[in-house]
Protein backbone atom coordinates (compact mmCIF):
# COMPACT_ATOMS: atom_id res chain seq x y z
CA UNK A 1 0.00 0.00 0.00
CA UNK A 2 1.41 3.87 -0.91
CA UNK A 3 -0.79 6.13 1.09
CA UNK A 4 0.80 9.15 -0.63
CA UNK A 5 -0.63 11.20 1.83
CA UNK A 6 2.25 10.04 3.83
CA UNK A 7 4.79 12.08 1.72
CA UNK A 8 3.05 15.46 3.20
CA UNK A 9 4.60 14.47 6.34
CA UNK A 10 8.43 14.73 5.17
CA UNK A 11 9.82 17.98 6.37
CA UNK A 12 11.84 20.67 3.84
CA UNK A 13 12.86 24.07 3.58
CA UNK A 14 12.35 26.35 0.82
CA UNK A 15 15.76 27.81 -1.03
CA UNK A 16 16.51 29.34 -4.67
CA UNK A 17 18.94 27.63 -6.35
CA UNK A 18 20.80 29.86 -8.97
CA UNK A 19 23.94 29.86 -10.93
CA UNK A 20 25.44 31.79 -14.31
CA UNK A 21 27.74 34.75 -13.88
CA UNK A 22 27.58 38.29 -14.17
CA UNK A 23 26.21 38.43 -17.72
CA UNK A 24 23.61 35.79 -17.72
CA UNK A 25 22.26 33.75 -15.06
CA UNK A 26 19.08 31.94 -13.84
CA UNK A 27 17.34 30.11 -10.73
CA UNK A 28 14.70 27.97 -9.53
CA UNK A 29 12.82 27.25 -6.31
CA UNK A 30 13.54 24.03 -4.75
CA UNK A 31 12.98 21.83 -1.01
CA UNK A 32 15.58 19.43 -1.82
CA UNK A 33 18.94 20.46 -0.51
CA UNK A 34 20.78 18.87 2.01
CA UNK A 35 24.15 19.23 3.51
CA UNK A 36 25.88 15.22 2.52
CA UNK A 37 29.10 16.03 4.51
CA UNK A 38 30.82 17.95 7.09
CA UNK A 39 34.52 17.18 6.12
CA UNK A 40 34.68 18.68 3.69
CA UNK A 41 30.93 20.19 3.67
CA UNK A 42 29.03 19.50 0.78
CA UNK A 43 25.44 20.08 -0.38
CA UNK A 44 23.14 18.21 -2.37
CA UNK A 45 20.28 19.66 -4.68
CA UNK A 46 17.75 17.83 -6.29
CA UNK A 47 17.09 19.37 -10.12
CA UNK A 48 14.84 18.27 -12.95
CA UNK A 49 16.57 17.56 -15.84
CA UNK A 50 14.62 19.72 -17.86
CA UNK A 51 15.25 22.49 -15.96
CA UNK A 52 16.59 25.45 -17.48
CA UNK A 53 18.69 25.91 -14.36
CA UNK A 54 19.90 22.60 -14.61
CA UNK A 55 22.39 23.20 -17.85
CA UNK A 56 23.28 26.76 -15.76
CA UNK A 57 25.21 24.33 -13.13
CA UNK A 58 26.23 22.12 -15.57
CA UNK A 59 27.88 24.81 -18.12
CA UNK A 60 29.28 26.93 -14.82
CA UNK A 61 30.15 24.22 -12.38
CA UNK A 62 29.12 26.31 -9.25
CA UNK A 63 25.89 26.93 -8.02
CA UNK A 64 24.39 28.94 -5.15
CA UNK A 65 21.67 28.50 -2.45
CA UNK A 66 19.31 30.95 -1.03
CA UNK A 67 16.88 30.40 1.81
CA UNK A 68 13.75 31.59 2.04
CA UNK A 69 12.30 33.68 4.75
CA UNK A 70 8.88 32.95 5.90
CA UNK A 71 7.96 36.23 4.62
CA UNK A 72 9.63 35.96 0.76
CA UNK A 73 7.08 37.20 -1.58
CA UNK A 74 4.67 35.49 -3.43
CA UNK A 75 5.64 37.17 -6.62
CA UNK A 76 9.65 35.93 -5.79
CA UNK A 77 8.10 32.27 -5.00
CA UNK A 78 6.08 32.24 -8.09
CA UNK A 79 8.64 33.66 -10.53
CA UNK A 80 11.56 31.22 -9.37
CA UNK A 81 8.93 28.66 -8.68
CA UNK A 82 6.33 28.52 -11.45
CA UNK A 83 7.91 30.53 -14.61
CA UNK A 84 10.70 29.18 -17.16
CA UNK A 85 14.22 31.21 -17.71
CA UNK A 86 14.06 30.14 -21.51
CA UNK A 87 10.69 33.08 -21.33
CA UNK A 88 12.45 35.45 -19.05
CA UNK A 89 15.04 36.70 -17.25
CA UNK A 90 14.63 36.17 -13.67
CA UNK A 91 17.52 38.19 -12.38
CA UNK A 92 15.73 41.42 -13.54
CA UNK A 93 14.78 43.54 -10.66
CA UNK A 94 16.21 40.69 -7.70
CA UNK A 95 19.00 41.89 -5.66
CA UNK A 96 21.64 39.76 -6.36
CA UNK A 97 25.40 39.64 -5.34
CA UNK A 98 28.57 37.73 -6.13
CA UNK A 99 31.20 36.13 -4.14
CA UNK A 100 33.79 33.60 -5.01
CA UNK A 101 32.59 31.34 -8.10
CA UNK A 102 30.88 34.68 -9.10
CA UNK A 103 27.26 32.91 -9.50
CA UNK A 104 24.11 35.30 -8.90
CA UNK A 105 23.77 34.83 -5.37
CA UNK A 106 19.57 35.94 -4.13
CA UNK A 107 19.22 38.28 -1.48
CA UNK A 108 15.46 39.26 -1.65
CA UNK A 109 13.76 37.17 0.99
CA UNK A 110 16.38 35.38 1.45
CA UNK A 111 18.25 34.55 5.07
CA UNK A 112 21.20 33.08 4.78
CA UNK A 113 23.02 31.62 1.40
CA UNK A 114 25.62 29.02 0.49
CA UNK A 115 27.97 29.51 -2.61
CA UNK A 116 29.63 26.04 -3.79
CA UNK A 117 31.84 24.93 -6.78
CA UNK A 118 30.16 21.90 -8.66
CA UNK A 119 32.14 18.18 -7.88
CA UNK A 120 29.92 15.50 -9.17
CA UNK A 121 26.75 14.73 -10.25
CA UNK A 122 24.38 12.02 -10.18
CA UNK A 123 21.88 10.87 -12.49
CA UNK A 124 18.45 10.01 -10.60
CA UNK A 125 16.01 9.22 -13.65
CA UNK A 126 13.95 12.46 -14.41
CA UNK A 127 16.33 14.66 -12.38
CA UNK A 128 20.03 15.17 -11.12
CA UNK A 129 21.02 15.51 -8.13
CA UNK A 130 24.34 18.49 -8.03
CA UNK A 131 26.98 18.16 -5.11
CA UNK A 132 28.73 20.78 -4.75
CA UNK A 133 31.49 21.47 -2.22
CA UNK A 134 31.00 24.74 0.09
CA UNK A 135 32.94 27.98 -0.49
CA UNK A 136 31.14 30.34 0.94
CA UNK A 137 28.25 31.15 3.95
CA UNK A 138 26.83 33.62 4.93
CA UNK A 139 23.71 35.25 7.37
CA UNK A 140 21.76 37.34 5.18
CA UNK A 141 18.89 37.90 7.98
CA UNK A 142 19.44 36.69 11.71
CA UNK A 143 16.06 37.52 12.82
CA UNK A 144 13.83 36.08 10.35
CA UNK A 145 12.38 31.82 10.18
CA UNK A 146 13.13 30.04 7.49
CA UNK A 147 10.27 28.89 5.40
CA UNK A 148 9.22 25.31 5.52
CA UNK A 149 7.56 23.71 2.85
CA UNK A 150 4.78 22.59 5.61
CA UNK A 151 4.09 26.45 6.11
CA UNK A 152 4.22 27.42 2.32
CA UNK A 153 1.78 24.59 1.75
CA UNK A 154 -0.95 24.93 5.51
CA UNK A 155 -0.07 29.11 5.02
CA UNK A 156 0.77 30.11 2.15
CA UNK A 157 -1.40 27.24 -0.06
CA UNK A 158 1.24 26.65 -2.48
CA UNK A 159 2.50 23.40 -3.61
CA UNK A 160 4.87 21.71 -5.77
CA UNK A 161 4.75 22.22 -9.85
CA UNK A 162 4.55 19.41 -11.60
CA UNK A 163 8.91 18.95 -12.41
CA UNK A 164 9.49 19.17 -9.03
CA UNK A 165 10.69 15.53 -7.05
CA UNK A 166 8.09 16.24 -4.34
CA UNK A 167 5.23 16.28 -6.99
CA UNK A 168 1.80 14.36 -6.07
CA UNK A 169 -0.86 14.00 -7.92
CA UNK A 170 -3.78 15.87 -6.16
CA UNK A 171 -6.36 13.94 -7.50
CA UNK A 172 -5.02 10.81 -6.67
CA UNK A 173 -5.67 11.74 -2.80
CA UNK A 174 -9.13 11.18 -1.19
CA UNK A 175 -10.98 14.56 -1.33
CA UNK A 176 -13.33 16.17 1.79
CA UNK A 177 -17.42 16.75 0.82
CA UNK A 178 -17.42 19.92 -1.10
CA UNK A 179 -20.25 22.51 -0.86
CA UNK A 180 -22.00 22.18 -4.20
CA UNK A 181 -23.02 26.11 -4.03
CA UNK A 182 -19.42 26.99 -4.37
CA UNK A 183 -17.09 27.55 -6.96
CA UNK A 184 -13.41 27.18 -7.60
CA UNK A 185 -11.06 28.94 -9.87
CA UNK A 186 -7.60 28.23 -10.82
CA UNK A 187 -4.25 29.75 -11.68
CA UNK A 188 -3.39 29.33 -14.62
CA UNK A 189 0.56 29.91 -14.02
CA UNK A 190 1.12 28.13 -11.01
CA UNK A 191 -2.24 25.87 -10.94
CA UNK A 192 -3.01 27.25 -7.76
CA UNK A 193 -7.22 26.67 -6.39
CA UNK A 194 -9.27 29.37 -5.09
CA UNK A 195 -11.94 27.24 -3.36
CA UNK A 196 -14.62 29.85 -2.22
CA UNK A 197 -16.09 26.70 -0.04
CA UNK A 198 -13.11 26.72 2.18
CA UNK A 199 -11.87 30.24 2.20
CA UNK A 200 -15.68 31.91 2.96
CA UNK A 201 -15.20 34.59 0.65
CA UNK A 202 -16.58 34.39 -2.78
CA UNK A 203 -14.06 34.75 -5.73
CA UNK A 204 -16.24 37.75 -7.14
CA UNK A 205 -15.91 39.66 -3.67
CA UNK A 206 -12.34 39.58 -3.90
CA UNK A 207 -10.51 43.21 -4.62
CA UNK A 208 -9.96 43.34 -8.69
CA UNK A 209 -5.79 44.04 -7.26
CA UNK A 210 -6.04 40.50 -5.48
CA UNK A 211 -3.33 38.28 -6.74
CA UNK A 212 -2.39 34.89 -6.32
CA UNK A 213 -0.31 34.23 -3.44
CA UNK A 214 1.58 31.88 -4.65
CA UNK A 215 2.99 33.42 -7.93
CA UNK A 216 1.23 36.33 -7.87
CA UNK A 217 -1.17 36.31 -11.18
CA UNK A 218 -3.71 38.86 -11.68
CA UNK A 219 -7.25 38.15 -10.47
CA UNK A 220 -8.44 38.54 -14.10
CA UNK A 221 -6.42 35.76 -15.33
CA UNK A 222 -8.21 33.15 -12.96
CA UNK A 223 -10.18 30.41 -14.81
CA UNK A 224 -13.45 28.89 -13.24
CA UNK A 225 -13.14 25.03 -12.87
CA UNK A 226 -15.89 23.07 -12.12
CA UNK B 1 33.70 33.47 4.29
CA UNK B 2 32.22 30.81 5.61
CA UNK B 3 29.81 31.71 8.36
CA UNK B 4 28.95 28.29 9.94
CA UNK B 5 25.58 29.55 11.25
CA UNK B 6 24.31 29.99 8.33
CA UNK B 7 24.15 26.07 7.70
CA UNK B 8 21.28 26.60 11.03
CA UNK B 9 18.93 27.45 8.89
CA UNK B 10 18.87 24.81 6.65
CA UNK B 11 15.11 23.09 7.41
CA UNK B 12 15.35 19.03 7.76
CA UNK B 13 13.13 16.76 9.38
CA UNK B 14 14.26 14.11 11.40
CA UNK B 15 14.26 10.21 11.04
CA UNK B 16 14.67 6.90 11.88
CA UNK B 17 16.06 4.56 9.04
CA UNK B 18 15.97 0.78 9.36
CA UNK B 19 17.05 -1.98 7.23
CA UNK B 20 17.55 -5.84 7.99
CA UNK B 21 15.39 -8.63 8.52
CA UNK B 22 13.09 -10.38 10.70
CA UNK B 23 15.92 -12.07 13.07
CA UNK B 24 18.11 -8.76 12.74
CA UNK B 25 17.91 -5.09 12.30
CA UNK B 26 19.69 -1.96 12.66
CA UNK B 27 18.86 1.77 12.44
CA UNK B 28 19.79 5.41 12.97
CA UNK B 29 18.67 8.94 13.46
CA UNK B 30 18.65 10.83 10.09
CA UNK B 31 18.11 14.35 8.82
CA UNK B 32 19.19 13.80 5.83
CA UNK B 33 16.31 12.15 3.98
CA UNK B 34 14.09 13.77 0.71
CA UNK B 35 12.41 12.79 -2.43
CA UNK B 36 14.39 12.50 -5.47
CA UNK B 37 11.75 12.01 -8.33
CA UNK B 38 8.09 11.09 -8.30
CA UNK B 39 8.04 9.03 -11.33
CA UNK B 40 8.65 6.59 -9.93
CA UNK B 41 8.79 7.67 -6.17
CA UNK B 42 12.41 7.69 -5.25
CA UNK B 43 14.00 8.60 -2.17
CA UNK B 44 17.68 9.92 -0.97
CA UNK B 45 18.99 8.81 2.54
CA UNK B 46 22.62 10.23 3.12
CA UNK B 47 24.36 7.40 5.75
CA UNK B 48 28.20 7.42 7.16
CA UNK B 49 29.96 4.70 6.08
CA UNK B 50 30.88 3.98 8.80
CA UNK B 51 27.45 3.62 10.34
CA UNK B 52 26.47 -0.03 11.64
CA UNK B 53 23.42 0.58 9.49
CA UNK B 54 25.38 1.13 6.01
CA UNK B 55 26.25 -2.35 5.95
CA UNK B 56 22.29 -3.55 6.47
CA UNK B 57 21.30 -1.23 3.95
CA UNK B 58 24.03 -2.81 1.30
CA UNK B 59 23.21 -6.40 2.19
CA UNK B 60 19.20 -6.16 2.49
CA UNK B 61 18.97 -4.23 -0.06
CA UNK B 62 16.28 -1.92 1.35
CA UNK B 63 15.77 -0.02 4.30
CA UNK B 64 12.49 1.90 5.80
CA UNK B 65 12.00 5.59 6.68
CA UNK B 66 9.99 6.38 10.19
CA UNK B 67 9.48 10.21 10.41
CA UNK B 68 9.65 11.17 14.39
CA UNK B 69 7.01 12.93 15.77
CA UNK B 70 7.70 16.28 17.98
CA UNK B 71 6.95 14.28 21.25
CA UNK B 72 9.18 11.03 20.10
CA UNK B 73 11.44 10.12 23.26
CA UNK B 74 14.73 10.96 23.94
CA UNK B 75 15.29 7.60 24.73
CA UNK B 76 14.76 6.05 21.15
CA UNK B 77 16.69 9.44 19.56
CA UNK B 78 18.91 8.41 22.25
CA UNK B 79 19.34 5.02 20.99
CA UNK B 80 18.87 5.45 17.75
CA UNK B 81 20.75 8.56 17.35
CA UNK B 82 23.85 8.15 19.23
CA UNK B 83 24.83 3.91 20.20
CA UNK B 84 25.90 1.82 17.73
CA UNK B 85 24.25 -1.61 16.90
CA UNK B 86 27.54 -2.99 16.76
CA UNK B 87 27.25 -2.83 20.98
CA UNK B 88 23.54 -3.44 21.41
CA UNK B 89 20.35 -4.81 19.39
CA UNK B 90 18.71 -1.33 19.33
CA UNK B 91 15.26 -3.45 18.22
CA UNK B 92 14.29 -4.77 21.54
CA UNK B 93 11.73 -3.23 23.03
CA UNK B 94 10.85 -0.86 20.01
CA UNK B 95 7.84 -1.98 17.79
CA UNK B 96 8.12 -2.78 14.71
CA UNK B 97 6.38 -4.21 11.30
CA UNK B 98 7.16 -5.75 8.33
CA UNK B 99 6.04 -4.89 4.88
CA UNK B 100 6.84 -5.91 1.69
CA UNK B 101 10.88 -5.83 2.05
CA UNK B 102 10.47 -7.39 5.51
CA UNK B 103 13.35 -4.53 7.03
CA UNK B 104 11.56 -3.64 10.26
CA UNK B 105 9.87 -0.48 10.18
CA UNK B 106 10.00 1.13 13.52
CA UNK B 107 6.49 2.39 14.91
CA UNK B 108 7.75 3.80 17.98
CA UNK B 109 7.22 7.68 18.14
CA UNK B 110 6.20 7.85 14.22
CA UNK B 111 3.90 9.79 11.84
CA UNK B 112 4.39 8.22 9.15
CA UNK B 113 6.95 5.45 7.16
CA UNK B 114 8.46 4.62 3.13
CA UNK B 115 9.53 1.48 3.17
CA UNK B 116 11.74 1.45 0.40
CA UNK B 117 14.14 -1.05 -2.31
CA UNK B 118 17.35 0.17 -2.69
CA UNK B 119 18.13 0.91 -6.57
CA UNK B 120 21.41 3.01 -6.49
CA UNK B 121 24.39 4.21 -4.17
CA UNK B 122 26.61 7.13 -4.46
CA UNK B 123 29.66 7.90 -2.89
CA UNK B 124 30.19 11.47 -1.55
CA UNK B 125 33.12 11.02 0.37
CA UNK B 126 32.52 9.91 4.39
CA UNK B 127 29.00 9.28 3.06
CA UNK B 128 26.79 7.10 1.00
CA UNK B 129 24.09 8.75 -0.34
CA UNK B 130 21.02 5.71 -1.00
CA UNK B 131 18.26 5.65 -3.43
CA UNK B 132 15.31 3.94 -2.93
CA UNK B 133 12.29 3.40 -4.82
CA UNK B 134 9.16 3.44 -2.78
CA UNK B 135 6.94 -0.13 -2.18
CA UNK B 136 5.10 0.90 0.79
CA UNK B 137 3.81 3.95 2.56
CA UNK B 138 1.25 4.65 5.71
CA UNK B 139 0.67 6.99 7.98
CA UNK B 140 1.04 5.59 11.48
CA UNK B 141 -0.47 8.68 13.13
CA UNK B 142 -2.42 11.49 11.50
CA UNK B 143 -2.54 14.16 14.79
CA UNK B 144 1.22 14.52 15.50
CA UNK B 145 3.66 17.28 14.28
CA UNK B 146 6.93 16.05 12.57
CA UNK B 147 9.67 17.21 14.83
CA UNK B 148 11.95 19.44 12.64
CA UNK B 149 15.49 19.57 13.45
CA UNK B 150 15.18 23.05 14.43
CA UNK B 151 12.77 22.03 17.25
CA UNK B 152 15.08 19.63 18.28
CA UNK B 153 18.17 21.72 18.45
CA UNK B 154 16.29 24.73 19.97
CA UNK B 155 13.61 23.01 21.88
CA UNK B 156 14.98 19.65 22.81
CA UNK B 157 18.45 20.98 23.06
CA UNK B 158 19.73 18.14 20.92
CA UNK B 159 22.50 18.52 17.89
CA UNK B 160 24.18 16.29 15.33
CA UNK B 161 27.20 13.52 16.46
CA UNK B 162 30.35 14.01 14.78
CA UNK B 163 29.57 11.32 12.30
CA UNK B 164 26.17 13.09 10.80
CA UNK B 165 26.60 15.39 7.82
CA UNK B 166 25.25 18.19 9.18
CA UNK B 167 27.98 18.01 12.36
CA UNK B 168 28.82 21.92 13.35
CA UNK B 169 32.32 22.23 15.37
CA UNK B 170 31.01 24.08 17.99
CA UNK B 171 33.79 25.41 19.22
CA UNK B 172 34.28 27.04 15.63
CA UNK B 173 31.58 28.97 16.27
CA UNK B 174 31.93 32.47 18.52
CA UNK B 175 30.16 31.66 22.19
CA UNK B 176 28.40 34.23 24.31
CA UNK B 177 29.91 35.24 27.31
CA UNK B 178 29.23 33.06 30.04
CA UNK B 179 28.75 33.62 33.90
CA UNK B 180 31.71 32.40 35.11
CA UNK B 181 30.36 31.05 38.75
CA UNK B 182 28.41 28.81 36.81
CA UNK B 183 29.43 24.96 35.90
CA UNK B 184 28.80 22.77 32.70
CA UNK B 185 28.03 19.13 32.93
CA UNK B 186 28.53 16.97 30.17
CA UNK B 187 26.65 13.66 29.18
CA UNK B 188 29.56 11.10 28.17
CA UNK B 189 27.11 9.00 25.85
CA UNK B 190 26.04 12.17 23.51
CA UNK B 191 28.03 15.10 24.39
CA UNK B 192 25.16 16.85 25.41
CA UNK B 193 26.01 19.60 27.70
CA UNK B 194 24.04 20.95 30.69
CA UNK B 195 24.87 24.54 30.86
CA UNK B 196 23.95 25.88 34.12
CA UNK B 197 24.23 29.73 33.18
CA UNK B 198 21.62 28.49 30.59
CA UNK B 199 19.34 26.45 32.52
CA UNK B 200 19.18 28.92 35.52
CA UNK B 201 19.06 25.50 37.66
CA UNK B 202 22.97 23.96 39.13
CA UNK B 203 23.07 20.55 38.03
CA UNK B 204 23.22 19.81 41.46
CA UNK B 205 19.63 20.80 42.68
CA UNK B 206 18.41 18.59 39.47
CA UNK B 207 16.62 15.36 41.12
CA UNK B 208 18.44 12.28 41.20
CA UNK B 209 15.88 10.75 38.72
CA UNK B 210 16.82 13.77 35.84
CA UNK B 211 17.80 12.00 32.74
CA UNK B 212 20.03 13.36 30.17
CA UNK B 213 17.37 15.50 27.34
CA UNK B 214 19.03 13.97 24.47
CA UNK B 215 20.11 10.42 25.07
CA UNK B 216 18.42 8.97 28.62
CA UNK B 217 21.80 8.66 30.00
CA UNK B 218 21.72 9.48 33.82
CA UNK B 219 22.03 12.18 36.10
CA UNK B 220 24.99 10.27 37.55
CA UNK B 221 26.67 9.61 34.36
CA UNK B 222 27.55 13.18 33.61
CA UNK B 223 30.79 14.63 34.04
CA UNK B 224 31.96 18.22 35.11
CA UNK B 225 33.96 20.28 32.45
CA UNK B 226 35.37 23.17 32.34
Amino acid sequence: MIQLEALYKISYGLYIVTSGDRNQGNGFVSNTVFQVTSQPQRFAVCCNKDNYSASFIQQFKAFAISILAQDASAELIGKFGYKSGREMNKMTDVKVIFKETNVPIVLDGSLAFFECKLVDVFDVGTHWIFIGELVSAEIVDDTGQPLTYAYYREVKKGFSPKNAPTYIDQSKIETKTENAMSKKFKCPICGYIYDEAEEKVKFSDLPDDWVCPVCGSEKSEFIEIS
